[in-house]
């Protein structure tokens, strides 16, 4: 059991390697030999774990995904207030870059965005399958008590769109998070007719 | 005043020649010699219309700012309503690729959107001052009758980075340009109060 514990934390910390390069200098500067020194260990063993380069980037890619959604999970069970409200909000604000973590994620995803229209196989994995983010916000919004007439799925596409484009407009400084925190409350006070 | 018009189209259909290989390949594959080749002229012509091949990104940019902007005014002149959600909405949908022509400069916005982590002097011209269509988006909004508490600015906010989310995912086929349409409008109508 120690020796599998070692190889999962293994390939995180190459992972994590890829995630700091592509951040700060684009997917195109991602090879095994940069990410093996970013990483500081051998290139035979970026090799022995991830086979091709293209392996690393869509497991890379992977492992990102899950430690966001176990990190989302986690602030979301510590909320003081479980209201349908809260929740969605919670869900919503891991969108945006409000701490290194999610500024890094954030950056990483941008990186991955603009290789997805030269390269067909790593768009179906940045791109996965269905909407969940939209679904599971759509679902929340359902089964919250909303103003009459609002229409969960129609709400969830332009919220969920139009926060991670915000995120963005954070991270080039066009934007400070609490104006983008303050757009994102007007919307769910329009919606829960608290406004 | 010939002399003149013939240099300016030699700066387009340099300058489209960009675009066409920033849309297929990315900026990394911009370069003097092969944007000579696409437009069909000589690399001395591309040296001596934009020096460097920075000048000539920044360039293509503007370009492609001002041609959608003359196609965007152009579309809103001739539209048969010039209600306030008429033009409101005429606005928004140019953000969509909803022709060839808007779905090649989405294409290139990516590519040049890519860069701009890497390249500050380049992200400056892509970002540029202020926000315009926000500015714009919002000065509609207020001069309209929209239901009670809507906040023109919050409302601006999400819709221009919503719809614009939502062109990209139009681009990725993870939504047709039909649904998104249908997105805007629901949000027009609680806006407007016409739902």
């Amino acid at each position: 059991m120690a020796k599998r514990v070692d190889h999962d934390q293994r390939r995180r910390q190459i992972a994590e390697a890829v995630w700091r390069i592509a951040a700060a200098r684009g997917l195109e500067s991602v090879s095994m030999r940069e990410v093996a020194a970013e990483a500081g260990v051998s290139l035979r063993l970026v090799q022995y774990y991830f086979e091709t380069k293209h392996n690393l980037l869509v497991l890379a890619l992977r492992y990102l995904h899950e430690q966001g959604e176990s990190r989302a999970q986690a602030r979301i069970a510590e909320l003081p207030e479980q209201s349908p409200r809260g929740v969605l909000r919670s869900v919503l604000t891991e969108l945006l870059p409000l701490d290194e973590e999610r500024a890094q994620s954030l950056r990483v995803h941008i990186a991955y965005f603009s290789r997805t229209h030269s390269d067909p196989e790593l768009a179906k994995v940045f791109l996965g399958e269905g909407t969940p983010i939209e679904d599971l916000v759509a679902g929340l919004l359902s089964a919250a008590s909303l103003v009459p007439g609002a229409d969960p799925w129609h709400e969830a596409n332009l919220l969920v769109s139009g926060i991670t484009g915000l995120g963005l407009d954070v991270l080039h400084d066009r934007y400070r998070p609490d104006e983008v925190v303050a757009t994102l409350d007007y919307h769910l006070d329009r919606l829960f007719g608290t406004a």
